[in-house]
């Protein structure tokens, strides 16, 4: 069994990096809290005794050496960096319960046969630098080292000179890099667990997801001269199709996602009729072939508002990655662990995405859900229970054990 | 006839204060660009001629001299400060088409038997204070002095200090000046002359005014996680009440209007489903009872949805004035200039509030529109045709000779 107290005070004290007066933390990828943040946790795996790699997208994998060191190694982790709003668990919880697992195994004097490997992977967020999980991304070939280096902040910094700057550059090529298999612990960030009281999630999947930008041209005008029937309102427009992105998602369930959480109206001024309405889409769904189902209709319903309608509008898909189910040898390694264990347990497909969809592209991969509260996270009141973050950490621990042989 | 070449380029030289980049104006009330319209335009009413009064909220009243100055003076007027992306035409229009039929008059050697005042009032376009109409909502008791000193733009200086800082904190008492009729010339800031093609709008009533702020408060959480049964999605619920608003205003055709302008949503990031979402509501009507029915249908609708889906919504009116419809013998003077000249013509009830809703509460009172184009103000693009202008100022003409008689 880990030590749930010195998992719960490393996991505060990292917190204290870029803590904010909410209780939350803001340590974006890359900033010099960042650096401080990755500087604490590779000072913290060096004294237990690992080695470190950073590769040139600024991945860190930490290494316990294993009996045999020509298998591949058994990893976990997650990342450091936060939302600009974000709380102390979220991928934080990842990299120390890997580095806890390390810690009992040093305690117990356990030997595994294949290395034991802690990764934290660069700006997994995208808060600062699109895309999200962009170590990962790269690692596992999604994305080129060259456009991630390129991606820009909002202050016109990139990522390549960031990383150089904070001395996280390194030599290694991503992706060279073996991996036996992938296990990654994280908070749920939903609330399926909380309502069923369930320690533990097994997860067998992360639902796939796509991003749009749409836009909606119609014309500004005075709101109280302009006739009903002479208007152009880009709103109302707008307004329907954000219901759709509902009601497609409410025609597959249970996974079906959709949601317009971010929205621009131009001149927005309160007696003008919009002119332009730009919105986001995000719709997820765990299989694939419904997800391009709901892919395909709002595509249709879009067309048909424009002829309908008139008004301009255009739908760009600004990002995509399909449906990750995991290894069935590490889903059922959670599961045999959990039940050892003897923690409640129930399947929880992630809806959120992980690096762990990244990593399962090269390796065997599995996930560990545990509650967090009110299902809230991306929030400085994102918040845990100890118990549980230790409890997920045993599972970890176990599930390691059984890929690594102890 | 009014010399229409004069009126052209009194509009010109005062766009010039003020002129920005695309062509339009941007002479915010009380300003230093303010100040240099006002003091032109001032010095334009003493070069023909005219006594110029400034009352304490700034309203400036210019006056020439009839045969029997016992007799209230037949007034015009509108305001010349602008939007911040504001046209040329809205208001100044109204100012220099009055200094226009003075100037003509001066030319002529008419003399007219009860004075003849052109006006111009403070902060109309409400944009850096509000209310709108404030100069006229004071002087005809809508609001009192002591708010409207108090009133606040976003640095936080009141309109009492910014007027008497450029010189126009009059003496005069707001009110206390008699007024026999008034009329006031402007663009249509619709599209119904140009769709009609035709060059006079005689305006038997502008349209009553409700204007609201709406605040859906749901809850915030992870787009990909959060199952769609257990969102308390902000944005979908505000759609809903967004469509009834434009819905209300089809029921209550011709007049019915119902705009939604403004919307922010919170926190408007891509995968957090919105926590709150806050809108304007404009509903207008020529009716009162329908204005007040569209009120109960829409409280009615914010009720019955907060009840059916459990999110809190609150509505409040932060606006209201009620249909004015303008007096028999001012709307018959206009109609009779109008047919005297042979202008094409048709009635044209204005959607949009103007000073002379306020004028009307103590005097008889007619407005005169004109086309513009595309039907488009409050845009650096509003346009104007000149013979459409002069057409205007000569009814403006007419229709004040009728009242004062030459
Ligand atoms: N774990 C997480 O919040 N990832 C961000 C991408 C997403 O919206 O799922
Ligand atoms: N004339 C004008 O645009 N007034 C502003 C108030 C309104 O929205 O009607």
């Amino acid at each position: 069994r880990i030590n749930g107290e010195r998992l719960w005070a490393a996991l505060m004290e990292l917190a204290q990096i870029g803590a904010t007066a909410k209780g939350g933390v803001k340590r974006l990828a890359l900033t010099d809290l960042d650096k401080q943040g990755r500087d604490l946790v590779v000072g913290w795996g060096r004294e237990a005794g690992m080695s470190i790699t950073i590769d040139q997208i600024g991945n860190v994998f930490m290494r316990r050496d294993g009996v045999d060191n020509t298998l591949p190694p058994v990893m976990t982790g997650s990342h450091i960096d936060t939302q600009p709003t974000g709380g102390k668990f979220d991928g934080n919880y990842g990299v120390l319960a890997g580095l806890e697992v390390v810690r009992t195994l040093n305690d117990l004097k356990i030997k595994t046969q294949a290395p034991i490997e802690v990764a934290f992977w660069t700006n997994e967020e995208g808060s600062r630098f699109v895309p999200v999980m962009m170590g990962s991304g790269v690692f596992c070939g999604a994305f080129s080292l060259e456009t991630s280096y390129a991606a820009k902040d909002t202050e016109g910094k990139t990522v390549g000179e960031e990383l150089a700057r904070i001395g996280y550059r390194g030599d290694q090529v991503p992706g060279d890099h073996p991996i036996g298999a992938y296990f990654e612990t994280h908070i749920e960030q939903g609330p399926v667990l909380e309502d069923a009281d369930k320690v533990i999630g097994v997860v067998p999947a992360v639902m796939g997801l796509s991003w749009y930008d749409c836009v909606v041209t119609g014309m500004e005008a005075h709101a109280g001269p302009t006739p009903m029937g002479l208007r152009k309102d880009a709103l109302q427009v707008a307004t329907a199709i954000m219901q759709e992105v509902v009601a497609i998602a409410n025609r597959y369930p249970p996974y079906g996602r959709g949601t317009v959480g971010m929205v621009q109206v131009f001149p927005n001024s309160r007696n003008v009729i919009p002119g332009e309405v730009k919105f986001s889409i995000d719709l997820r769904n765990v299989n694939d072939e419904l997800l391009n189902t709901m892919h395909g209709e709002i595509t249709a319903f879009i067309d048909a508002t424009r002829d309908k309608t008139g008004l301009g509008i255009t739908l760009e898909r600004v990002s995509y990655y399909p449906p990750c189910p995991f290894h069935p040898d590490c889903v059922g390694a959670v599961r045999n662990a959990t039940e050892k264990l003897g923690y409640s347990v129930m399947d929880v497909v992630s809806g959120a995405g992980h690096d762990a969809i990244y990593a399962a592209r090269l390796a065997p991969a599995g996930m560990i859900f545990v509650p967090c509260k009110d299902g809230i996270s991306h929030n400085e009141i994102e918040d845990a229970k100890p118990e549980h973050l230790e409890a997920g950490c045993n599972v970890l621990l176990h599930a390691m054990l059984e890929r690594a042989v102890a």
